[in-house]
């Protein structure tokens, strides 16, 4: 089954320029190659935590506790903020080092680690890129800001200008994060998840830095492009620089709460198929939805996308997904709104066929919908 | 004192494009908000290196050990495998994959650590560049192998294709590594430096991976551009392509020999200058220089180099830089030379002006030249 429509005004992830036909085999043949340098741990008298394999962070066991790390990239959403800086002459560089930061932990946590050390990497298409000193201020900033809101220390990073390599005036934006997981209880690698367990879903600020090619696209289709309004008042482009979710202070408030994470994930490029993540088969019954934000109603509804399109490809307003025992489930919502943060008790796990079913929308997606890619 | 010569026709780094001016100012107001956020490891329980501020790898004390992280980005060498891609067939890409795990390995064991797990970015100008299987699988296999000489895993990474920001037909090359410092002692940031260390000089195996600009300028004077002899048989191509040196095999040797460093300098960017790296007040007097590969003797020929900028910018021969006691440096010596790699006992640390004094050579080097750049 294709999470594709047969509406030929519909604009999918496809056909917005990204081919995984194309990254895939390389893709395999890493992990293939990777998971062969397991065995170089022992070396050092320690091992890997074999199922954080194709989770979003990689887990070591050095002992007293568990080591994660993780590279993340921002992706095209950089591209944005410098159309928006023409026509506004604003520097939104600050929320892209939110973003950029926010790809690598939001990862980071789902395997149960604390956040510890961010790396930037900052690679320009030229020495003058950072002679802007204001955007080079906003990133700093920014930088400096989300780590804040992380606990997290900036350790350091690179700045080459890549002249030849990145094109000129445009940014190359990525972030390694280390953690750890401690005490070792905290290791969430999806052991635990079981039937009965609720999902909470943590709300989104909107776009996130995923679908940013798909939304790009959409610009060529928009009366007034970028400025295009969203909501009164709120443009296209502002809706879709809205800052990602940091999602770190959450997951540590859970732990010192004690509250025991069962699974997680974090909602980026393939929608809520994320949620069949968990290599079980288990089904996910969700009753209850989150308030989409407005800008991805308005990229739903301009990209002609049904309710099944736009949620196998966005976030529609959950970006991260809690899987814990069903008692613990109000208290979850509780411990994320006062860190900020919007959640519900979406839904829960069931033993049953491997899908989500989405109730109030009538969507279901089975395993071969998050294959596909 | 510059280390620019004066003669017109020499082609030093700066005029090879990169304006570190421009990049200086960001990179100040990074590390200072950088160095604010440490106070945020003392809500985990944790706390910073501070010596390790400024060092190559930034340094966390985690309790039993030190946890020490870094994320480096190749730079242009990739572009000079594309060159020869196109003038002879061959992929280079293994030996880039092996520059790129090197540039972050290199670096991260300076501070003592053991290098554990490394992870891959690799963002394409677009999904076609993993089209192509040949060069792809090159990659895939230069970075496991150098994975298995450093006896370290690969986690993951992150593979995108970053239309509009990374050049079409291009890829923009970094890895982040994270290690562990066990036992605490083999922590190396400089405190146990003093006059009467031994300075050993690890033999390079060509420009490694800096030095590229220059290197890429250059052919532009050369007869038969990459493909003009170095020496017979050898191209210029061929010769730069030369994978850099991984070091971590010898320092985990010198570790398990019971050997203590004292201090390391990976002798990247700035040449021979990156001896004066180490915060104190010392004079580092060379009696005896390594050979210096062909490549390298060639570059300083045709950019027309005097001694004194050739050893300013490119390694010379001497890839990295390990200061130990003086009873220790004819063993360590003798432990490189068992990992493959040659080296001397090059000189010794002694009380004195902040400088570098290459005797065989008559050439100084003082505090100002490191700032320069």
């Amino acid at each position: 089954m294709s999470s594709s429509s047969t509406n030929p005004g519909t604009l999918s992830y496809e056909q917005a320029g990204v081919n995984y036909d194309l990254i895939d085999p390389l893709k395999v043949a890493a992990q293939r190659a990777a998971a062969a340098t397991a065995g170089h741990l022992s070396a050092h008298g320690f091992s890997e935590v074999k199922a954080s394999r194709g989770e979003s962070a990689y887990v070591v066991d050095v002992g007293p506790f568990y080591l994660a790390s993780i590279v993340e990239c921002l992706g095209s959403k950089a591209l944005v903020a410098d159309e928006m800086k023409a026509l506004t002459g604003k520097s939104y560089y600050d929320g892209i080092a939110q973003d950029t930061i926010a790809m690598a932990v939001n990862d980071l946590i789902t395997v149960g680690a604390t956040p510890l050390v961010v790396q930037a990497y900052w690679a320009a298409g030229g020495s003058d890129w950072f002679g802007d000193a204001q955007r080079a201020q906003a990133l700093v900033e920014g930088w400096k800001k989300a780590c804040d809101v992380c606990q997290v220390a900036w350790g350091g990073g690179e700045t080459p200008a890549l002249a030849g390599i990145v094109e000129g005036g445009r940014i190359d934006l990525a972030a390694s994060c280390t953690g750890i997981i401690n005490p070792k209880t905290r290791l969430s690698v999806g052991d635990a998840l079981a039937p009965g367990d609720a999902i909470v879903l943590l709300a989104s600020s909107g776009i996130h830095a995923n679908g940013l090619s798909l939304a790009r696209k959409l610009v060529e289709r928009l009366p007034n492009g970028y400025l295009t309004e969203v909501v009164p008042g709120l443009s296209y482009g502002d809706a879709l620089l809205a800052p990602t979710t940091l999602y770190s202070p959450v997951t540590e408030a859970l732990a010192k709460a004690g509250i025991s994470m069962h699974y997680c994930a974090n909602i980026t490029g393939h929608g809520w198929r994320k949620l069949l993540r968990h290599p079980s088969r288990l089904t996910y019954r969700i009753q209850a939805v989150p308030a989409v934000p407005p800008v991805l109603k308005f990229i739903q509804q301009h990209a002609q996308q049904d309710d099944r399109e736009a949620y196998s490809t966005l976030n529609m307003g959950a970006g991260f997904a809690l899987f814990v025992a069903a008692a613990d489930a109000e208290r979850t919502v509780e411990i994320a709104k006062a860190q900020g943060i919007e959640a519900i008790v979406a839904g829960r796990v069931e033993a049953g066929d491997k899908q989500v079913v989405i109730e109030p929308l009538n969507i279901r997606f089975g395993d071969d919908d998050l294959q596909l890619r």
